[in-house]
């Protein structure tokens, strides 16, 4: 036997246990009770504080390794684990215990005239695989989201974040243990080898769904080549478009707040669009507070007009996820251009008009084709917690099942649960 | 250039113009007024019945062909056209445009803390390719519903019903003209090369959903090498399960119809469970009735050994969708031996107890993990229908988005629409 094969067979016989495992752990999950899946979740909590050394210095070992290896500063710096970290991490978990269990709710129930009733009752989508980057927190956060769902899980850490991964999933496991849940409600797969992401993505028998976190080059991958179905979002090139009749303040502050609150995560604004009838009204301030912020710009013609700080933007700009201190500015002809716009170019994530005309904002927000669509707030609001959902394992940009923040209801499905008296068909 | 090159050009410029005047139609469909959807339904419904005589004579090409190929009886009757039957189809439209509009409508709507008002509203799916067999009736069926959820539609019919197919696709696009709808809202493949199946299973960009309409192998293949999402049910391998508690007469009744009532749809029962404690007492009669019925039984041991009319049963028989009077018959130990049966030989599909242990209902319905669980109900109400959504596309047995009976409330998808005042977040 060759070396390639037996390393090949060994994915295969790690990933057809793993999946194995899962499967038969999908039943008992389902049927689990809220009491044991919060157990789980606090006795979860309460390993990882106790085990915050055994983590720092598992830790320490992939920042070593990172350093050697060249790491970005950006990746090494999600890599990093702090106490305060690790408490944070230890809270996440307190706080999804403390989340309404969605299993078991009734979603609509109706009754027919021949006397059957009829109920929509949430249950767990099946097995979820998670494949993630370079952030060990992921394992805790993702692992709980599922956990407190009754979906069985199977996790994929980045291999620079390795012994992070392993000494956080080992505080979990305690959890799922003392709760007396099956083993394989929670697995981490156990090896670096790359192979194992391709063995996952061919696993439609045993996965329901895929979820990948982590940089584009990551999810176009688990798109491209998963048999198994995908929820992402590929990117957030998101807009905030100031309308005629937007207030000038208001406008500056949202613009402002939604480029430059957090410039790393997917809510973060990327270009902004403005109607040429305010153009030496409102973009000189707005272009003036993005620059006291911090903030370069890209600007079609008119922009760089007004402002010499901008430079020229392009056709890539339109499309750009910066995630950076950077943002494209163009002036539109109105409501209709500025809608187009947005779904020519942008990913259908998040996207805000600023007005105080109520019919363009509801044109606005019928129009424009994203997950998320708001009139008058900032596009950092495309978040979970922020919508009341509690935590959140991704935003999803494709259209089926979940669309915008998947939390723990997102990651259900439902039966359909009939009762009758005997009821027969004519 | 070669023939087979020219014929593979053929079929992709056809597809690609298909292809861009659905995804131009998405637009537009998704702003449809409610009165220009039904308008179009009911022009097109008057405009089948007006065209009964050229859908007739289409009908006999296709049943001409049939003959020719040796097309199986089974097959031939689902492709015959009469008046009565085309009647029934225009009636099923004016009865779509009578549904709800599920666009718009608003799912969910909450505020938060600061201010924020959020609401989940329904929209559109995007672009639907229907891929069916040879009941040319799903033209109008899964045309309509499609139409009035919003979605551009690609249908391609089975090569076997190419004329008649045509004719009321003909009648339909009648309707979205006078409705002043986009022609690229309903669109079917003039083709019969099969090469337009394998190009619409790989158009990713244009179509959100195939829905597969068919027998076992277009299913499978579909669900093989679609790159599209599909919502499909694979097979309909329902039971009926009569508890120890199970009352005699309702037991036979639920299974004779669940049985017989029509052998050939989804949701008709395929396999029978019978508690041994109840064994002598209740399933002689059954199995009487089954046989004045006209169904055939395939039974283990134990049903063999009651009646000898009974043939062997094998493992096969546990997991065959009969689609015939032919039931086969277990005996079990108990309830967690009946679960056990159903989740490992099912299809996922519709199952049902019959029994007056309500404790014993719930565990079943709570543990077999089905899109349709029944108590005391007969499984052939696995109809979207009886459930009160009108009519439907098919019954998934998928777990993500759709799950059971497909309306048209589960063709569509929801977007968030946020209200503000100016929130920035903090």
């Amino acid at each position: 036997m060759t070396a390639a094969a037996a390393k090949t067979d060994d994915v295969g016989v790690i990933m057809a246990g793993i999946g194995a495992a899962a499967r038969d752990a999908a039943a008992p999950m389902a049927q689990a009770s809220t009491a044991a899946k919060n157990k789980a979740l606090t006795v979860a909590a309460e390993t990882v504080v106790a085990s915050t050394e055994q983590i720092l210095a598992a830790n320490a070992l992939d920042l070593e390794a990172a350093k050697t290896k060249g790491l970005s500063a950006a990746m090494t710096d999600r890599l990093v684990l702090t106490v305060d970290r690790i408490a944070a991490m230890a809270n996440g978990l307190v706080e999804i215990a403390a989340l309404d269990d969605p299993v078991g709710a009734v979603i609509a129930e109706w009754d027919r005239p021949n006397g059957l009733h009829i109920s929509r009752v949430r249950v767990p989508l099946g097995v979820i695989g998670v494949i993630y980057e370079s952030r060990p927190n992921v394992t805790a956060d993702a692992g709980a989201l599922c956990l407190k769902s009754g979906n069985p899980a199977i996790l994929r850490g980045g291999s620079e974040s390795f012994h992070s991964s392993r000494a956080i999933f080992q505080a979990l496991q305690a959890g799922v243990a003392a709760a007396g849940l099956p083993a394989g409600a929670l697995q981490l797969i156990p090896t670096r080898d790359r192979d194992a992401v391709g063995a996952m993505l061919a696993m439609s028998e045993v996965i329901d769904v895929i979820i990948p976190r982590g940089g584009r080059s990551l999810i176009e991958r688990v798109q491209k080549d998963s048999r198994v179905p995908v929820f992402a979002h590929l990117e957030g090139v998101c807009h905030v478009y100031v309308h005629e009749d937007a207030d000038k303040d208001m406008a500056r502050d949202i613009v402002v707040n939604a480029k430059m609150r957090r410039t790393g995560v997917c809510g973060a604004a990327e270009t902004l669009l403005v109607d040429r009838s305010v153009r030496d009204s409102h973009l000189p301030m707005i272009l003036d507070a993005l620059a006291d912020a911090g903030c370069a710009v890209r600007g079609d013609a008119e922009t760089m007009a007004i402002d010499s700080r901008a430079t020229q933007a392009g056709e890539d700009d339109w499309r750009a996820e910066y995630l950076d201190a950077v943002m494209a500015v163009r002036v539109v002809d109105g409501l209709d251009q500025a809608i187009d716009h947005v779904n020519t170019f942008g990913s259908h994530h998040t996207d805000a008009i600023v007005t105080a005309d109520s019919a363009a904002a509801e044109t606005f927000l019928a129009k424009v084709d994203s997950a998320i669509v708001l009139h008058n707030a900032s596009t950092q609001y495309a978040d979970g917690g922020e919508f009341g959902m509690g935590a959140e394992i991704g935003i999803s940009t494709g259209r089926l099942h979940a669309r915008g923040p998947v939390g723990v209801e997102q990651l259900t499905t439902f039966k359909y649960v009939i009762h009758g008296t005997g009821q027969t068909r004519p």
